[in-house]
């Protein structure tokens, strides 16, 4: 079970040179891995963020492609660094609930608290972990070096609670917001099956921020320009849209924010 | 006809997970794929910054390269999906003009319409042909598979108009600004070869926000710092500069606004 | 002595299309060539930006990587092209300081003003030579082409220095901020050992901006939330930081601003 493909979500930026030293150091040890920016602009020490990053993306990817994760606030201390096997996929990162997502799927999952220092950099800094374990972990990972070789099984790792829509009285539900994304579009929580079976197929509509968003339209493009509407997007979450325009401007949305889902 | 290398031009961003899961699907279908980012940073939706910036870079790249746009403000509509060949190279995205530039220019060229879904994800989304058509179609094709197994050819295909330079009195054309770069320069679309031809290589100079310019330098450093000045750029285009310092912040410069050359 | 792996390091951003052509330029000469982008944010024209940079990230790549800078505001001057071979890496870029603390390290290393047209574009502009001279070069020295075919040995190359700390009386030394990072951390000109030297191991503060900053942590993680704290970081440099913030923001900090040392 041997892979090439090393991705990278991180919340250094591009224009510090951190992601790509990370680089440097899985290429020294591995010259033929191949690295995949996901994204390097979650915000500084947003371990939610990473998670929902994570989780939109690892799919779409093949299969033994090992996905790196370095939002790491508890740098240094004593959380401690994780590989975790999948059935089809490998994640190294901290154990600070970045994987939650991954963890709650369905399936067998062996979770290892990495051990062996002879897999990291002969010098582990207190600061730098993407560099001096996480991605040495990988890139010897891609050599075919086993899990069971690194590391020991562990049980007690952090998992965060991903948040559930809630039903406040009949016919209403509360989510949230999920994520914005850079076209202003407003990713709830509600999912494609979850509004299925809650709604049994009949109509519904969204309130946030004072308005009653009453269309639902398969793509942006089936709105009027500057018109909100919710979509089902590509990841079957329903988002809150403006056709042509940014949701988050109109709105003054933030993460986080309440939206409620009622039955027409 | 086979390349490996897969070019994105896009209005995703960095932030989000969608360029990621692009490189995701290709490397899913074809595992020997070289992915190269040109650009994530269309302003949203953009199709004519698109189309500006696939013309200044995709002749750069080696024959065969698989050229893929998603500027896409119609995704889920009944606008197609588009795949070009011409005499070296491919180009795959949206029918929305985002490759005027290209089919305007010299030589024989194929445009399909992309119809077979066996080429495409096996369940395509509303909103994320990027993910379900575009990249899977540039994987295949970066496989061998011709294109005109994945399409059929059309001709009416969307083409935006190229903003030309127009005689507005004797020795003076009006032009506009095509694009305004991370350094502040303005290109306009005053090209070299066009403006050789209209001074027939006597001395010109040009006036924009109230100003006239009139030194002509080989580059920026050929100038004082601070001071405005004009040159011909990488792309063959005069660009109004400052030597190190921005033409755009020091104009308040917009993209499309006019400009004139005139005869001295 | 050859290499297939081309780091970048450029003032273009990731907008405008520069960087992309240069790595099509890159593979269009060197097919198997691997470009990794090191940072495309230094700000506009920022040699001193562009050299730090380089000094944190270059040790960390392969031996026989081929370091490509670009951050040339000097352009089409007389500034020379420069391509410098050391033990371990090569370096291609413009002779303006950008590879000052390449030069300043210990080891045998010729430094080549590349003169021989035939390893360039056919057409050379004025004002982008990334593409033009220093891409194509990259590209043809990690196809084995010895730097010596493609230049000659010069001496007088342009250093910048590296900014001291400076005694400014008994047990007080006055530093300096070198750079700010991603995540607000100020990082000084004070090195590990440095430091060490001069404190003989026993303790000592920092000050700057007004406050005095007594508190010096293994990482991060050991001061309490937004509390103001020093830390030797990944590059083995005194950082002054805030533990979940941004001491940049926190102290209005801007890079070249003064910092004291003080032995307690």
């Amino acid at each position: 079970m041997k892979s090439r493909i090393i991705t990278l979500i991180t919340d250094f930026g591009t224009a510090d040179t951190y992601a790509g030293v990370m680089k440097g150091v899985i290429l020294s040890i591995n010259a033929i891995a191949m690295v995949v920016d996901i994204t390097h602009e979650i915000a500084p020490q947003d371990v939610w963020g990473a998670c929902f990053a994570l989780h939109t993306a690892y799919p779409w990817f093949p299969k033994k492609t090992i996905h790196l994760v370095v939002v790491d606030p508890g740098v240094g201390s004593e959380r401690r660094p994780l590989l975790i096997e999948t059935k089809n996929y490998f994640f190294i990162g901290p154990d600070n609930g970045v994987f939650s997502a991954v963890l709650a799927g369905q399936g067998k999952k062996s979770v290892y608290k990495i051990t062996d220092s002879a897999f990291l950099l002969p010098e582990v800094s207190a600061t730098f972990h993407g560099r001096d374990v996480f991605a040495p972990i990988a890139a010897h990972l891609a050599k075919g070096i086993p899990p069971s070789r690194m590391g020991t099984v562990v049980s007690d790792y952090v998992r965060l609670d991903w948040p559930q829509p809630m039903a406040v009285k009949a016919g209403t539900v509360e989510g949230q917001i999920l994520h914005i994304d850079r076209f202003g579009n407003l990713i709830t929580n509600f999912s494609r099956p979850y509004v299925r079976e809650l709604t049994g197929g009949s109509d519904f509509y969204v309130r946030y921020a004072g308005k009653s968003i009453n269309q639902v339209v398969p793509s942006y493009a089936y709105a009027k320009p500057g018109q909100l509407c919710s979509v089902f997007g590509s990841s079957n979450f329903l988002e809150i849209a403006v056709a042509g325009g940014s949701a988050a401007a109109l709105l003054k949305a933030r993460r986080g924010d309440p939206v409620m889902l009622l039955k027409k």
